[in-house]
């Protein structure tokens, strides 16, 4: 039998906000058997930027990484918040080890090409080095993942926390019965946007279908559950999606959405 | 017999040089066996502290480490030089992995306590976790290692990377045979300070004693070659002092100062 694996991603409502983050990371030292945090990045770097009046492109919504930016979101990400994190863990007597992508080639990535757009420095990850996540949960470690990647050429790459997560969960699902949980600002997928009680306990990608038919589901949650939905099909034996303070009522189903197999 | 590890301390001057810092680091790929690398923190820090107006306290020629300097050492250390030291050896072939004293608990430390200076989040070495060192070094992953440590109660502290050299040196010394390289701006020990070419090939504690009775070396260096002794007295194998863009020729003699027992 395999043995269980939860994987969080917290976002940037967690980790710009102290107190929240100190509950969510007490909640994870909790949690029972081997644990991966990914982590965004929240407002520090945009702040940063704007301290050292580093212009932000954005194009189509999208932030452009330059090189400067990579240099504030490798400080940032890779530096502040991930030892930070790390350090609260210890503190918790959850010894934690931070990692990159880069970090023992943990994850390769390439540089996005796009037909029109110049994203810069963003890395689309192609691969994650199993055996290495797997040694360090032997040595009874948590593993704190910053969203920057590696191409083989030696550069780092912004990357999306929420698709490393995915490809994390992905990955590690041929060795362990993983739970992958994306801790966000809701307390799961409502099905009315106004209405905080309105959480949808379970949704199978049939569900999910009618829902989106009837326009039920809310615009900026659909790549989130698309997203879900991806790593269910690939073997990801479970998805919860709601509020990281709550992490081990997300994880015995009494608090979330948990997206499962039809 | 022991394994021999090496492990290279490199300072600012080459960590500031791009150019420099790639020609170390490729002598450093090319080393054979196990190797640590520790990284000072080079002027970036200082430079972005002034970008941001932090104003730097100097107290007695050494610099105090308030919250929002520790702040941007973390950033710079941890971040932004750490993993830039990574990817390079990853591109290079020579698989390596990042860490701050506070990954994995791999350095303890305790906030430094003086009678009459608050040198702020400053941290001494309690203890280094060497199995968990071993474990990395087994993996055939290099180790790049960040100033920057952390005490029990979760506070991440700025920590000396000589001093981190040496620590890490000795508790390594008891599995391998250590050879510690402090790799710093001059050729090696030099009889005459203006005069490149009058490096010391061989330096015991003896001869050390009688060269500073006579006042022949340079004031500036004799922390430095304490900290060589007293590492030697623990029992690392050898010291070598020299500029690490020669690693090579360090290692095997015919260039730098070998610090050796009597």
């Amino acid at each position: 039998m395999k043995q269980p694996l939860t994987i969080i991603k917290v976002g940037g409502n967690i980790i710009d906000d102290d107190v929240k983050l100190k509950k969510v990371l007490h909640a994870f030292a909790a949690v029972n058997g081997y644990k991966i945090l990914i982590h965004g990045g929240g407002k520090l770097a945009t702040q940063l930027a704007a301290d050292l009046n580093i212009p932000q492109q954005i194009v189509d919504g999208r932030r452009i990484t330059d090189e400067a930016t990579l240099k504030i979101v490798t400080m940032v990400y890779a530096g502040l918040i991930n030892k930070k994190i790390v350090a609260s863990l210890n503190a918790f007597n959850n010894p934690a080890i931070g990692l990159t992508g880069a970090d023992a080639n943990a994850i390769k990535a390439h540089k996005r090409t796009h037909a029109t757009i110049d994203f810069g420095y963003v890395g689309d990850v192609d691969e994650v080095n199993s055996a290495f996540f797997t040694s360090l949960l032997q040595q009874n470690l948590s593993i704190v993942v910053a969203p920057i990647t590696q191409d083989v050429q030696g550069q780092l790459l912004n990357t999306n926390a929420d698709t490393i997560a995915q490809e994390i969960a992905k990955a590690l699902s041929a060795l362990f019965d993983v739970h992958l949980i994306y801790s966000f600002e809701k307390k799961g997928v409502l099905k009315d946007i106004n209405d905080e009680n309105s959480v949808i306990p379970l949704l199978d990608a049939k569900a999910y279908q009618s829902l989106k038919n009837e326009n039920l589901i809310f615009a900026g949650m659909i790549p989130k559950l698309d997203n879900a939905f991806t790593a269910i099909a690939a073997g990801v034996n479970k998805v919860i999606i709601g509020d990281g303070v709550s992490l081990a009522e997300l994880l015995d189903g009494t608090s979330g959405t948990t997206i499962v197999k039809s």
